[in-house]
């Protein structure tokens, strides 16, 4: 039995009066969305994940939008929405509690395609970028280990705002399709291109390939990180809330710079860490530009 | 009856053996710590916090160390600490782990005093700097309604890594002494001077006094955050995550900055905001010394 269904002929306001709901929390396709909220690994296998909540919704791009749930109440508010062009399905509000990763829902969520782009669609960026305009220059992150799924929320979104071109990612990372990760990028995860990757190393060595100057964000690093020109391709290396860069992939760096910092702190929160960085890039290539501008 | 018993006579290890241990949730002092875990009112009134793990309580300024409370356990396998120089109540693994803010206590707590830094103390600091050593002149946050427990950690964290002189806070920010919080200023809370302002506005006029600049970040700046001179002493205003600051608040700033954003994201995270900032008064800082020691 599909889980919309029409019946024959009537006005528009019959038609969805006539909608099927689905009120039961044991309905295969709610279980199978508490399985993709709790499971990393189902979504992986599936190539989907969950986005909730009106705000978050409206940034998926149409064409990775594969399910719409929501309750006749969210659906009489907003009917006016352009997401509902594409065909929704009705649920309970009993049955969207449960389905649902807040406490108080909006009553509207969806199932998404994970993005599907390759690390070759990420290098390319490297050779796709204008040498000319140096505030244009690639600019990458590639993490490894970053465990806590705040962080990496909270790295997508600044990410965006400083004008990185990608991120790789070890396959170690948080899951950044977890429903908290991803309301914490606010939006960035369908904007900023990302990959995980299985060989971090791999991915260095072949960034440099490319000429990006890869520097390793490290506590022994022997350079201040403002005395890196960053107006040429840049990636940075960032490591573990807890145990930074594995060696194996710091090593690979062409060099290691330091946050230099006063006091007791024995390190900074991996996403300051890396905000930081990724904002002294911006800097230099304001300055770069302008200067360019002048000659 | 003494929580702390000490039988006569006998060894140490003797003494030991009859000390007695707290082993009832219902003991009257248990009761308390309970409420001060969850009870930010508790925890005003009566001008102490909880500090939970070896690690953070290592920070714990001595004449701060109210009541220290212990397993077996853990009292065995670490006596040699200092801390145990401090008077010591045991307490069973059942109780511990009801009065323990962890899944996975540790086994030692204390109850500290609250810091009693005043407004003018804060505030003296901004006379005592050198004005020779612009490395050294005075660097203050003031913090408006920051409501997130983990952005309000995150700021102490990164405000004692980048030199910050002290932290104004108005009352409706969130509770430094939340047990969430403390743990994540990974003991900057015990260096970084500190104090709740009733009028936030009063405090920024009194910083404009002593000849500090305020800069308030607003989504509305006119300058990029990095045109300004922060060798000179300086005042961030930091405004609510979702609203940013008050409009009374920011009209009373010197100069509204912004951080130029790229992409289509809205505002960074707050601790990210801040860290950008205070980063960038430290790396001026080091170039104005530089210069200096040039001359």
């Amino acid at each position: 039995m599909p889980a919309v269904w029409y019946g024959a002929g009537g006005t528009e306001a019959d038609r969805e009066r006539r909608e099927v709901m689905i009120t039961s929390t044991s309905n295969p396709r709610m279980k199978e969305i508490v399985q993709l909220r709790k499971k990393s690994r189902l979504r992986s296998k599936t190539g989907t994940f969950l986005v909730e909540g009106l705000r978050m919704l409206r940034e998926v791009p149409q064409n990775r939008l594969l399910q719409l749930y929501v309750t006749d109440e969210f659906y009489k508010k907003h009917r006016a929405e352009p997401i509902f062009a594409s065909e929704k399905v009705l649920v309970s509000p009993e049955v969207f509690a449960c389905i649902s990763d807040t406490k108080t829902p909006q009553g509207i969520l969806a199932v998404v395609r994970q993005s599907d782009y390759t690390e070759n669609e990420l290098l390319e960026k490297c050779r796709n970028k204008n040498a000319a305009d140096k505030s244009r220059a690639a600019h990458f992150l590639v993490m490894d280990t970053i465990q806590d799924p705040g962080n990496l929320g909270t790295i997508f979104r600044t990410a965006e705002a400083a004008g990185v071109t990608g991120i790789f990612l070890s396959r170690e990372c948080a899951d950044i399709y977890n429903p908290k990760t991803i309301r914490s990028t606010m939006g960035a995860i369908f904007r900023v291109p990302f990959v995980y990757v299985n060989d971090l190393e791999e991915t260095v060595k072949k960034l440099k390939e490319q000429k990006i100057h890869v520097c390793a964000a490290h506590l022994e690093g022997k350079r201040d990180y403002d005395e890196e020109d960053y107006c040429r391709g840049t990636a940075f290396l960032i490591g573990n809330e807890g145990s930074g860069l594995r060696p194996e992939v710091a090593a690979c760096a062409d060099t290691w710079i330091r946050i230099p910092m006063e006091g007791q702190t024995e390190s900074l929160n991996a996403a300051v860490a890396a905000s930081v960085l990724m904002f002294e890039v911006s800097r230099q290539r304001r300055k770069c530009n302008h200067s360019l501008a002048g000659q």
